[in-house]
């Protein structure tokens, strides 16, 4: 079968053996805002038409793809809900060149009975059940970070923390950017904005110190950047974990996003374990194997 | 004598008599940022001209006007400080119409020792020193709110934080306000958010449901601004209130704002009495009365 993680930003293709391994892969730009005039079929055809053609026509898709702004909708499915759930959830869509199925997002409820949702994380976490074992914690950090409980092999509830884009926003457009540089994030000053959300205070005090460390000459202008970054990671991570010690997360991302999150997480007394981005290749490998191809 | 409050975008004069009453005022818009060429001696007699040419040489300034991009830059004073310290600290500047002199900020330290800077709300803060009595808590919100506290009319510390500059960035930069509209701030919606903050999850967390309660149809699109209000100002004043009850804050400040900040402070279990924009004034009278005027 074929695997297509495809995201807003991002198309990465998986051709997947029976085995469930993967025998090829390709990646490229054409994410969903990339694609003009709905064009998703011909899309389709033109990134993955050498392995139609060579005979792989179950093609499962997760991501973006299947949201309002996507391909076709499909819905949300409610958890708890594992590999054999999904399956059975899928949303067939017409294609001339083979059978096309998208996978649905999940919707959950925190506590307080606040909605939640997630989109294509649900299939990288299915792709490290293994890891997950009987009652694991798994966090996608990015945009719109999610930290998902798993239980007996089906996703059980998650939450969603808008990190990614918070940090964006407030560098961009308040006061605490402008005296900001591009580079590389300084794993010492991070550390210190991680320890700083431990303080009192709350984060929209704590984030006011890039500033005033900067104004007051106790920090160089480039390294407020990863001091924000460790205040706003660290914030994340502290109420994701609640208190929690020796709780081991698995981190499922970009290996300079997860080696940031493993420090905050080894910071509050939890480990981590990192996983990459063939995730989602596991994971549509796992749901298309118990899925109904005709 | 004459006061003023310069600020970034405003400009606001009072004419005070000897007994601190106010006998007359102006305002319009031109703030620091909108007085081009450094022509702020030329910008304070034509603002102030006729009540010079009455006699009145005695101009006292506060505000933005006394930072790196004001007029002449007023050294912080630090903390602790009341009108006689502030007084003795005064800033004069070449004018040739009067005497002027600058109000200098003040610089604290929070108790992780990360610095603390304020430039205006210290006169403000004066303006109110009876109501704030021998122990006493005031709140000036905005795009950084300050949080202060006096001890026997001087200020002893304070903190900031940027509820006002983090709403507008996550309102206005992230996805939570790509689907919310103008309009007045609803109060069932805004106390909702307050609410909201005091559960676990943290800041982070919690704005995320502003986007997921609209998308699943439990909140009105024109709803979730209110809401995102309501988070933001309750984790702030959660923190800074820090788990004490009964407290009375002296909330000073924009009638609306404080309007929205005593419904956040009164559902944490404390007090709030509003103050309004005079507090400038009769701060910079106290001030004034204490100066070295020749």
């Amino acid at each position: 079968m074929i695997g297509v993680d495809w995201g807003t930003s991002a198309f990465r293709a998986f051709r997947i053996a029976r085995d469930g391994s993967i025998r090829d892969r390709r990646a490229g730009p054409r994410g969903i805002l990339n694609v003009v005039d709905n064009r998703f079929a011909e899309t389709l055809r033109e990134e993955i038409g050498l392995w139609l053609a060579a005979g792989d026509d179950h093609v499962l898709l997760s991501g973006m793809i299947g949201s309002r702004q996507g391909w076709h909708e499909a819905p949300y499915l409610p958890c708890p809900a594992g590999p054999a759930d999904i399956a059975a959830a899928l949303t067939d869509i017409p294609f001339d060149w083979g059978q096309v199925k998208l996978v649905p997002g999940l919707i959950t409820a925190d506590e307080a009975s606040v909605p939640e949702v997630m989109r294509g994380e649900e299939t990288q976490i299915i792709g490290c059940l293994t890891a997950l074992g009987e009652a694991g914690l798994a966090c996608l950090p990015g945009s719109h970070s999610k930290w998902a409980r798993v239980e007996a092999g089906r996703i059980t509830s998650f939450t969603t923390h808008l990190t990614g884009e918070a940090f964006a926003a407030l560098r961009g457009h308040t006061i605490l950017g402008r005296m900001m540089r591009d580079g590389a994030i300084d794993p010492a000053r991070f550390d210190e904005g991680v320890a700083r959300a431990a303080d009192a205070g709350g984060l929209l005090h704590h984030v006011f110190g890039a500033r005033t460390l900067a104004l007051t000459g106790r920090m160089p202008d480039t390294d407020t950047a990863s001091y924000l970054s460790g205040i706003l990671i660290g914030h994340e991570v502290r109420a994701a974990l609640d208190h929690q010690h020796g709780e081991v997360v698995q981190l499922i991302g970009a290996p300079d996003l997860t080696a940031l999150y493993a420090r905050a997480i080894e910071a509050c007394g939890c480990y981590a374990e990192r996983h990459d981005g063939e995730a989602a290749a596991h994971g549509l490998a796992a749901i298309g194997s118990h899925a109904a191809w005709q």
